[in-house]
């Protein structure tokens, strides 16, 4: 097999993230958001609010972090943050989908998008600080435009809200989040 | 309003690119593809398939385009390459759009992510013939495998595609037009 053809190999099975759903509506409510739009509109984010960032970031990595960060739920699913899901298992799933999503591409670009996506995973460089903060902070914005969400759909309170998704968006863009912060607490009567 | 509340109305309403659909179907035939998973794919493109451009690219440059490409989309509309619309006419709603749409940006976003939309829309830099090939080739891989997809719907000839596509896509993607070329031409008996 040729390295064009292992690229577009991996090209087309990307192409299945279109139909992994998230917990996540549209704005208006219409349907469930996929992760590949999902993945589109945080990128959106990251160029957008960059200058929000705890401290700067190379929004080139950021982008494509973002790209390539939900790829592995073509094998592993989207596990919503209010489900109640084993993180731990999820972990090893996505890290089994990473084996062999990245694996389809040619040696030397399966390594270097695994290694991107490790980075966001870990969550430590100032990179993955930010982009899993947008990560966590563009649901809060589709709930409180739909009207609740996932937080109506999972009963979630505004503690769960503080510990599962507060703290990480705020660690990597704390500006963004108290922005929003007087609307959550509005919706959650907190 | 807020630098904050600018860039947030922004991402709001680019939330609305999910709902506009191509012509193009996902490659199983499901549903037609939407604007906002189809930027995401063609960014994915470009990050993996970089390598095979006509002229070197600044890949972070092209991403950033790929990613900005559509939104004119929500107010204009998709016009499907081989729907037959007018070119003049959706190119001056897609104008329109841009003013509205970056326009709900801070003025100095507005006018860094309207220039690289017109760098898009002129193709003339070597990024953006690139990104532009790119945006021909997923649909032409989109209905190999999904059998035919818009090409049986409307209707569309080998000598049309010539024109509408193969130009363009071999202008910045020279190697990987050829690729798929033994397929394409099995598919239009040509």
């Amino acid at each position: 097999m040729s390295r064009l053809d292992a690229q577009l190999a991996f090209l087309n099975e990307a192409d299945r993230l279109k139909s992994i759903l998230r917990g996540t509506t549209l704005h208006d409510g219409s349907r469930r958001e996929n992760s590949a739009e999902h993945s589109w509109h945080i990128m959106l984010y990251a160029l957008t609010l960059a200058e929000h960032a705890t401290r700067p970031v190379d929004i080139n990595r950021v982008l494509k972090m973002l790209l390539l960060h939900d790829i592995v739920e073509i094998d592993a699913g989207d596990a919503p943050i209010h489900g109640g899901h084993d993180p731990a298992r999820q972990a090893a799933r996505e890290a089994l989908a990473a084996d062999r999503l990245f694996g389809l591409l040619p040696p030397d670009q399966a390594a270097e998008f695994r290694a991107l996506w490790d980075e966001f995973e870990a969550a430590e460089s100032d990179d993955a600080v930010f982009a899993k903060s947008l990560d966590r902070i563009q649901p809060v914005v589709a709930n409180l435009q739909s009207g609740g969400g996932t937080w109506a759909e999972f009963n979630v309170t505004y503690e769960q809200l503080e510990t599962r998704v507060a703290s990480k968006a705020k660690r990597g863009a704390p500006i963004v989040w108290a922005h929003l912060e007087t609307r959550i607490r509005a919706w959650f009567g907190a």
